[in-house]
């Protein structure tokens, strides 16, 4: 099992990934292959206790920043660290992909370098989000939504297809055997929506691969009624931003109470074991990073502020994803879809 | 100054509306015209002290539930409530309509029996919801979202038309003189959403009598970036259901630390008056309801679980939208679009 690593273009530098792909080869069976200035890598890696063993380095020229426009970059930038980490996919010398960049860059280069499953007409960035409701077997307080990747424009049988993508998921990275899946709407009745979520609830009611359990609300999303929940990527999008935007401002006003108030700041140091479970369990993007679904490949899209820890994570889901056969569990159910539903 | 209001179709009962009423009568000049069943009104009134000659009552022989089918409830059930209150502002016997009933009930009775105003093409309902960030002059700590009506399929016209109609209700209800209005979508760029999102920047950067902001997140509604955001009302519902979930979550978390631990009760005590702030803030239903924007009247749609005191801030907030005459600040706004945008 190798996973190819792209070190360069996560917030916090060649350091924190190259520290988080080192952890993983101490302590698992899995193997990396860091992609990305060679110079900057060994000067990581001269800091860290790592198995060598595990650990390969292949040199790429150029990197995409966060703020290069996706398109262009990928033409001027050759042998860009995110191309050639794909690259290694294509020609089976990795297993999946995992990069901390530029989102546009790697939805775009997978898109390039690697096909669709058939079947499926539109690919899906899929998150996971903290939940007050407890999923799957180990409890994970987590769900996951897709698409949150700001595409516009999804018929009935791209969200169908996002359903199954999603529950596929679920299956394999949280060991959930029959993963509740929902369509994200504006009411639970079957006709509520635009005219492609009525006719997705049709399509997915019909089908018996998925357990598909109807529409949800936005109130749905914070309490984790569902297991997955698959919507339009512009809405998906402005959901899982906003969830975000709420934590922060949560932790705003836990800060703001440190410093203003005796009684608050005493009632607080006691809450601060509380405090401090709730703000890890807000601070998700430590969770394994976002899959892009939908790619004969298994490609992750770690969150461009995580640490070597998140990085750790994404490489394990990464290779969790390659082992629990992802990309043929995908494959089945978008064929259930085409024999049973449309 | 008179405003119809329908007692019939809120969740906590006609008792509880007819209260909201009759506090208005004692402590301002705003008289109320209360529209229901009339064994149930005098019963209530009963247990109440109001000011008489400040409180006529219109006898509606049927109501709809909040379960009806609007279209269909509207032509078997005549003369209910909501119609016959919107008949009175029709026949200028009041200036406004309050109702905390059935939502697709009260736009639908508004469409009929209203006009729209000249260049609107799509009514909006609008909702306030609690943000970190302060607005306008009073600090108020709510911002406006439109629409939140689940319709589908707006234009950049309509989206326009939103911006213009929430700037106006901010500018007479909150006396925020120049509210800063953006546009919900994908990214900060001008380039980012959806198409009739792209346009509907195009227009607004355009017409000057809008403190036109640009595009905002999901991140920000939260914060309270803006005080106005403007988007297709399909989003708008998710984002505002899922902000009522958000603080359900909360509340649940809170009352959980309330029962489980003592280490967190003692805290929690201690927070007692902090929570308590907090709550009020969340619980933002209580203030003044919803307007239903782009009619040639008043409407306004109080959340069906509104209390008495609620039902008092939404008729206050009624005859405001009257005196300050929002309807033809609306109608200003929108010929300066057709004028100066589009």
């Amino acid at each position: 099992m190798k996973i190819a690593v792209d070190v360069m273009g996560g917030d916090l530098g060649v350091q924190e990934i190259v520290a988080g792909a080192a952890m993983i080869t101490k302590k698992s069976d899995i193997k990396v292959i860091l992609v990305g200035n060679i110079t900057e890598i060994n000067q990581a890696l001269l800091q860290l206790v790592y198995n060598p063993a595990h650990l390969e380095v292949v040199p790429a020229e150029t990197f995409i920043t966060q703020d290069d426009k996706p398109k262009e970059a990928l033409q001027s930038k050759a042998r860009n660290s995110i191309a050639l980490a794909a690259q290694l996919v294509v020609e089976k010398k990795a297993d999946a992909m995992v990069s901390a960049g530029n989102t546009g860059a790697v939805i775009l280069a997978a898109a390039r370098q690697f096909n669709r499953l058939v079947g499926v007409r539109r690919t899906a960035l899929a998150a996971v989000y903290p939940t007050e409701q407890k999923h799957g077997p180990k409890g994970d307080p987590f769900a996951l939504m897709l698409d949150v990747g700001a595409t516009l424009h999804v018929n009935a049988y791209d969200l169908a297809t996002f359903a199954v993508m999603g529950a596929a998921y679920a299956r394999v990275i949280s060991s959930n055997t029959s993963p509740k899946v929902a369509l994200l709407s504006n009411g639970r009745e079957a006709s509520k929506g635009a005219p492609e979520v009525v006719e997705a609830h049709r399509i997915l009611s019909q089908n018996s691969a998925i357990n598909f359990m109807g529409n949800v609300e936005g109130l749905d999303i914070p309490r984790g009624t569902a297991d997955v929940i698959v919507c339009e990527g512009f809405l998906g999008n402005v959901a899982l931003k906003m969830l975000e935007g709420v934590s922060e401002v949560a932790a705003d006003l836990a800060k703001d109470a440190y410093t203003q108030k005796f009684l608050w700041r005493l009632g607080l140091t006691m809450l601060s074991k509380g405090l401090h479970q709730l703000r890890t369990k807000m601070d998700w993007k430590q969770y394994g990073g976002a899959p892009i679904l939908g790619f004969d490949q298994v490609v992750i899209k770690a969150h461009g502020r995580s640490n070597a820890r998140a990085i750790r994570n994404a490489i394990k889901v990464a290779a969790k994803a390659v082992r629990g056969g992802l990309t043929d569990q995908i494959r089945e159910g978008v064929s259930s879809l085409n024999t049973e539903g449309t």
